[in-house]
């Protein structure tokens, strides 16, 4: 990418730093700059030359960057957005890596200024862990990434992170915020609560018999519970929707070990088998999963 | 074990292979004899020499057997045991590697000849696979199984069958049918219909975007339906009151989203995610979980 010189990371946990190692690894030439507010992170980072410079300083962070990508808890977009706005290059790209991106586009609007231009970005990669130490060049090798643009995207900016997403490894696809965030309810958002609620309900005591299966459906519910919550609340309709709708399933199933309705069961659980097997064809088709 | 010449398994599919194959490895001198009703089964455990003998007569198959194990669908016990009633030397040990125990139990006691022992078995090892070319003579290493037993139980069987477990890598917990049903219920039968649920309540073409999470979230609702309806039938309460509680935990943190209580939403995510570590480390501690 002959048009990219410089690649600033607000944030450098998991994903942040991240982003700034692959970087490193598929844009060789493109400098890399992580800022981080606490100084232990950035003595981590440091060591493990997660960026080409870490620094405290936000504003001296983004100033000279091409793209800069948020990569912070979604509560703190508003505020980040507001203190980087004076410092940004005229025609610098923003964007954020946030799981739901309605808010975002708000608040992009309201703080940065009409000279930068902001696009939402969701690569579906990451973990359940956290932490700067976790960062891997390879994160988003054949991953996903949703890129969200509206009426007011500049098209050049849009199609300039759709070729820096894809350079990572990625496969980029297009779609609303408002679409983004319905679709990433159902997939992403429910699935978070439904683990949860599953652990909160069993007992401590009985979790010590759990196995592989009880393990493998809750991963996800270990991950940072401040993230998840700024998540929720971001896109509080589409999760409660979402919610609701499991609920519904769950009462079914219920219902049907009630009446002893042997046909009922297997017909909802083979319906689910079923769904479940062609979504993994389709991943192993698009190598997002390997066999 | 000197006191072990033959063990019989009936039903050759991931369990019952496995079985015969784990048996062959600790137990070198044991002769295996596998039974399946399906000639097609037959023949390919035939060619992946998964016991001794591989036949399609179950009274033959049982026949000079010290302990017989049957690892089909639950609901084929009563009439299996009905069948090889007849064939079983005398104090022969019967036992189930079925997931539920109480129905087990009352099926042995009304089948079986008083001259042989029952103790229902149930090793949490497995997978969403099914089908005999899954079979791995390593399945049960530091696999937890638990015995059940009762005021009936002989106790000579009980130490026997604990021995053999053990020879096959598990680590072995003795409970009553009627804790082991409470129990299973929770870490394992809501689980998988929570897993189903999940699946059911999202949307097939927005499936497409699921992430890691999701489809670790689900993987055990690609289990077999037949065999999950036998479980959830012969469990029904408490796999009911299970899903109640689900239901209950996935309401608070719906309400707290409609409500927009970040510390509250905070809350019940961290419960969820400190409960699994603490699972995490136990199960890493009892080696049943490696790193």
């Amino acid at each position: 990418m002959k048009d990219l010189q410089q690649v600033s990371v607000i944030g450098l946990g998991l994903l942040g730093g991240s982003i700034a190692l692959a970087v490193s690894r598929a844009l060789s030439g493109v400098r890399t700059v992580g800022y981080t507010h606490r100084p232990s992170t950035r003595s981590r980072a440091r060591k493990l030359r997660v960026a080409n410079e870490v620094i405290g300083d936000i504003k001296a962070a983004v100033r000279g960057a091409d793209i800069v990508i948020v990569a912070t808890p979604i509560s703190t977009f508003e505020d980040i957005f507001s203190r980087i706005a004076g410092a940004l290059e005229e025609g610098c790209i923003v964007t954020d890596v946030g799981s739901t991106k309605r808010m975002a586009v708000r608040w992009a609007g309201g703080a940065l200024p009409g000279t930068v231009h902001y696009v939402g970005s969701h690569p579906i990669a990451g973990s359940e862990q956290r932490g700067v130490e976790f960062a891997r060049d390879d994160l988003f090798d054949n991953a996903l990434c949703i890129l969200t643009t509206d009426k007011n995207s500049n098209s050049r900016a849009v199609r300039k992170l759709r070729r820096f997403w894809s350079a990572l490894g990625c496969s980029v696809k297009i779609m609303s915020p408002a679409e983004h965030d319905r679709i990433f309810a159902n997939v992403s958002h429910v699935p978070h609560v439904t683990a949860a609620a599953l652990i909160n309900a069993t007992d401590s005591e009985q979790l010590r018999f759990a196995g592989k299966g009880f393990i493998d459906t809750s991963r996800i519910a270990s991950g940072p519970a401040n993230i998840w919550a700024d998540v929720l609340l971001t896109n509080p309709s589409n999760s409660v929707r979402g919610i609701d709708r499991v609920i519904r399933e769950l009462s079914k199933i219920r219902q049907a070990i009630r009446s002893a309705d042997k046909k009922r069961i297997e017909k909802l659980l083979e319906t689910a088998r079923a769904k479940r097997s062609q979504l993994i064809k389709h991943k192993m088709k698009k190598k997002e999963l390997l066999p």
